[in-house]
């Protein structure tokens, strides 16, 4: 079951301000779907840079599934606010919620799936963990 | 609702072989998940430009919603082979499956849904689109 | 002949602030290299945008060379200033001359050599584009 | 000093052939300049893991200078061979020199300039690493 993402920039708890780039171009002149992509990389990458969280010895955080709706065409060289915050919390794996706006509005949302792992597989999070990723949730 | 993607190369009618690069390769050494994404966009334009289609003037696809599973991690040097299909097709929207693949098996696979537009918004595809369409649905 | 780029931000009269993304780092955690060929790109479309220059029908302007001297490493997630400006201006040819900085100083630098061209090949800049040009002369 | 790289992919001692990819298209449908760095790196990466080279412990190889001369438009779907062998062999430094060729010829060519260095800075290179890299000089 996948959270839906809010369009509303205020639903978000963390955001992140990226400048587009003329790399970001495809052919039509419109931000590339795979640039999109990379953008919600990113606010993810400092999304999760921002939260108290330590990674305990021998556990990674795998990326299992991302979705990404493509709402509206998106431009250069405006720049992008890439809201974040946490959707579903469950046992082992957990959902970053994010949204991509420029000045018209919603471009993009997106919803990431992450998975806690150690040698043996997913591993349950424990209940620091837990709280830090609750204390994030979008208001959706 | 979401055709499930084949985890057996033989079930898609299409493939794409592409070389891996080093601009694929994230901080961990593993083929990158958005590397991956533009992986499967070019295996995706290569299986549409495959088709016998003709754009109608004044039309275009959108792409509407990009799905993503990361089953493995990804490697270079090594090619990936990149199989397409199509899956669900509705009334102005339709799906192209794809999967990609290593010699270690199935790295991922991705859902993308387009959708025919006009100046109008969405539009309902002809009969000899559907045709085309469905003559490469994949065996799921 | 190429203008040595001066490594003083203070000698280029252009700066665009780019914020570094995840993607452009390399398997080593550094800026890589193409990441910081895209960065000067980038500087270099947001200063020819800044210019008072209309492009004649029927003219372009191709990127005949680019160099890049790589000064230190770079780091995410700490943002780019890209200081831009004119070096040598020839007969139907001229150059821009980057540099990049973060906190610790210059990163890298960047000559790119471009040509005016139309249907007959390179073609001789008229004395309004020239002024244009002279007007944005780093202090090297 | 600079090699001048050859145009003729028979005066180079290594190739690797690559898929082009619809991310590397700029907004003009071309192969963008950036891409073709992207290109470039990969054909180079791909060169220096064929060579019978062990890097000393403590010891890394800078790139300290990239020059790329743009010939002619690039063209996607097409792959591209990127052909690579040896320019000046210096103390602590050498040169890479590439050419990159779809059907129609050269597209571009590019020099890279790497140093050996240590904890200390530019180190020597041994006799050893010396004949390896002249024995993949180009006929220039």
């Amino acid at each position: 079951m996948t959270t839906k993402p809010p369009r509303d920039i205020a639903a978000y708890p963390f955001r992140t301000h990226t400048e587009t780039r003329f790399q970001d171009l495809d052919p039509l002149g419109h931000l590339n779907n795979v640039a999109i992509a990379a953008l919600f990389e990113n606010g993810r990458v400092r999304f999760n840079q921002s939260l108290p969280l330590t990674h305990a010895p021998g556990t990674r955080w795998l990326i299992a599934r991302v979705e990404i709706d493509y709402v509206a065409e998106g431009f250069f060289p405006e720049a992008v606010e890439i809201a974040s915050g946490i959707g579903r919390v469950g046992n082992s794996s957990w959902q970053i919620v994010s949204a991509a706006f420029q000045a018209k509005g919603c471009v993009a949302t997106s919803v990431t799936t992450l998975v806690l792992t150690d040698k043996n597989g997913a591993r349950p999070m424990d209940d620091a963990m837990r709280a830090v990723l609750e204390a994030q949730l979008i208001n959706g």
